[in-house]
């Protein structure tokens, strides 16, 4: 077999064999094929696509070429959640403690990413004492008595991923559609939940700006996940405006803490009900009505609040922390942006909004960067609602008064406005699974 | 300027500017742009073709990545002929001094090349005592005193192009029109002629497999021929069966002396006619027509072939040999391949007919390889002709006889049959300048 040959195939629109697909990436994996080749590869893939049998193949030689999780010490059917990325996104921090509350398992492991914030383990980590290096029979051992662990990713996980996408990151071939649903899925087979529940956001915030390409990507995962044996169901969710009001570390713990509480946004609670009560459904806990009645419930009860500091105390958290939120410390420097005019807001540039919190210091800019778990925004108005000249938009915090400056005069650059009333994308777009593709707005 | 832009400007479809296309191979060359992200731009470019003011500048770049060669030495206008390659093209021996005894000026340097039989260069080796390798200034005095000169490039021509076909030659990307265009322009804007004469090849035994490619291909060279100041006419002809009835190395100059006397066949005599007619018409020798009335005067009297046997006096060869062309040894092992059936030949698969001279030893199959300047091929049939069982249908020359065995078997399934009389490709296919494509013939 001969790299020159497949790359030839694949440009001239023929089906790759198993053995094919096979050869590129477990050659590329062992440095046998030059980058050179895999990236003329690459780049005929952005044009030709791939058909569902190449995609899976490709998507289970990259899962398999790393560390293959193994989670059946842990009772009952594992779900994993996955969002494809956007801005305020702390779902994860609410909705394991309610799947948790009402009967479900989550074991969750977790990165640390580049993305406008930081990952799920930075958040966790701005309470004080809490551990996200955990050996893997305690992780066991807390998921099967509470119901619920997430812990940083120790497990070597599709190494081939990381090759494949620093070679992407620079020939210009990321945003092909089956290659970023690789990508993602082959992270999810590698480690080991049965299910899937994946987040694909649509909008000015998240990778796929319209609904047609977020389906197609959505589509792509879950033809992955299904071919493998994983039941898969993907939810479109709007991110053309920031989830719930915060941005940042602590801010968004202190959200989703008020969130279980039954005191968060709308839209924020809109959504985290709605995983929790489809994690709950795919792991045969109910029906698919009584597991939102039942997430409704743990919210109101405060089971799901309760599980929240289990998990925190179970991994060496200040527990105290999650019930009196107040005690996360404030961020040095404070700044208000003002509207300066009486209008509508008739759009936010989600993307800009998320590079505002870069700046703030609450994202890395490269993966040696130190977050600042303080730095932050809460927004006061967003998409669809009128503002009065003079009032707060946003709460922008720091602990830099330069980035401060810089960052409010950013944020300002992302809003829109119109005279004319408009009306907002809705939380939740669409359902793709296996079988269809239930949209409930297209924009 | 980043690589990885550029790369994704041309990708979106969106033109580069001439900086940018200056960048990619000046850094290429300079070894500032690493290999995976030209491979991945090539491959873009595979697919998004280039427009006539990108592929101007690039073809100009690699140009200018090495020599210049200048050859104002040389008084005239001095013309220059390219072929894309071939089964038993030797058209340069004959045409050259042809253009030369009508008054016309061939200044040549020319490679080595890996085709099916040596280069013209190697051709002309097989004269004894001839020199290839002359000085620069020698080689001016001999074009300026009898007109012209034939010689191996000295000079580093393209080495742009060198470089990026050795890596599009790993990365299935030599199939691309404009690449194709812009290697072979490259080379012939570097090498300073002031016009250029291109015969674009088109059948089974050439690169461009049919007319509509060709005139593709033909239209982006002289358009890049153009666009440099060089004036260029591009001839298509006719590949679908061999050139003339020689396949070799002796054996083709033996055909190029033969054709000069008048004797040669029909098929390359018109080809020759009317290359040295187009050559000499750019060199504003004379009206087209008067062109093509001096190159017959010129075969008939004799004075063609003067001017091959003053070329080999002036470079140190054995000049008897053009005037004795039996004095060249036979090789040492012939055979005969009969015709088994009693049929039209509906089709050859000139490619097959070339690679038989490989195997025989008439082409190199790698670099270091050495020719053997006996091997070759003589045809007595080609396609149209109706053959009777029994009848000769090619005889093989070798050294071998191993070899000889191989090739008669591998050439018998070249040939196709039918019981149906069957009209031939014409040799002269069309003409493409930089107002119009004449095709007199389209299959």
């Amino acid at each position: 077999m001969r790299m020159y040959d497949i790359i030839d195939k694949k440009k001239k629109g023929l089906e790759l064999t198993a053995d094919e697909i096979s050869y590129v990436v477990d050659g590329y994996v062992a440095n046998e094929i030059p980058d050179y080749q895999v990236s003329a590869f690459l780049m005929t893939v952005y044009y030709q696509g791939m058909t569902e049998k190449e995609l899976s193949v490709f998507t289970d030689r990259m899962a398999k070429s790393g560390d293959m999780v193994d989670l059946s010490a842990i009772d009952g059917i594992k779900v994993d959640k996955h969002s494809t990325g956007g801005v305020g996104d702390k779902t994860t921090l609410a909705v394991a403690p309610l799947v948790a509350a009402c009967g479900g398992k989550v074991a969750k492991m977790s990165g640390r990413g580049l993305g406008f914030t930081g990952g799920t383990i930075d958040k966790l980590e701005s309470i004080p004492g809490f551990q996200t290096a955990i050996p893997e029979k305690k992780f066991f051992d807390i998921v099967n008595t509470i119901g619920l662990s997430v812990i940083g990713q120790s497990a070597e996980i599709a190494p081939a991923d990381k090759k494949l996408y620093a070679l992407r990151d620079v020939t210009a071939t990321v945003d092909s559609i089956p290659l970023i649903a690789a990508s993602i899925m082959s992270k999810k087979l590698a480690s080991g939940s049965d299910k899937i529940v994946l987040d694909v956001t649509v909008g000015s915030g998240a990778f796929m700006k319209n609904a047609e390409d977020a389906i197609q990507l959505a589509q792509r995962m879950v033809e992955i996940g299904e071919r493998a044996g994983r039941q898969t169901i993907a939810i479109l969710t709007n991110m053309d405006v920031p989830l719930g009001v915060a941005v940042g570390n602590d801010i968004e713990v202190i959200e989703a803490i008020e969130t279980l509480q039954g005191n968060g946004p709308e839209d924020f609670e809109e959504i985290c009900v709605e995983f929790a009560s489809q994690m709950l459904y795919l792991g045969k806990i109910a029906d698919l009505q009584e597991c939102r009645d039942m997430v409704y419930d743990a919210i109101e009860t405060g089971k799901g609040i309760e599980k929240l500091a289990e998990m925190v105390k179970a991994q060496g958290g200040d527990e105290s922390y999650i019930y009196h939120p107040e005690k996360f410390e404030e961020a040095p420097y404070q700044k208000k942006l003002i509207a300066d005019q009486s209008a509508y807001i008739s759009a936010m540039d989600t993307e800009k909004c998320g590079k505002t919190a870069v700046i703030l210091g609450a994202g890395r800019e490269k993966k040696e960067s130190v977050i600042d778990p303080k730095a932050g925004i809460r927004f006061y108005f967003k998409t669809g609602e009128y503002v009065e000249k003079g009032e707060v938009l946003a709460e922008l915090y720091a602990s830099d008064q330069e980035k401060l400056k810089d960052a409010v005069k950013y944020l300002k650059t992302a809003y829109q406005y119109s005279d004319a009333a408009v009306t907002p994308m809705e939380e939740i777009i669409g359902y793709v699974t296996r079988d269809y593709v239930q949209q409930r707005i297209i924009e």
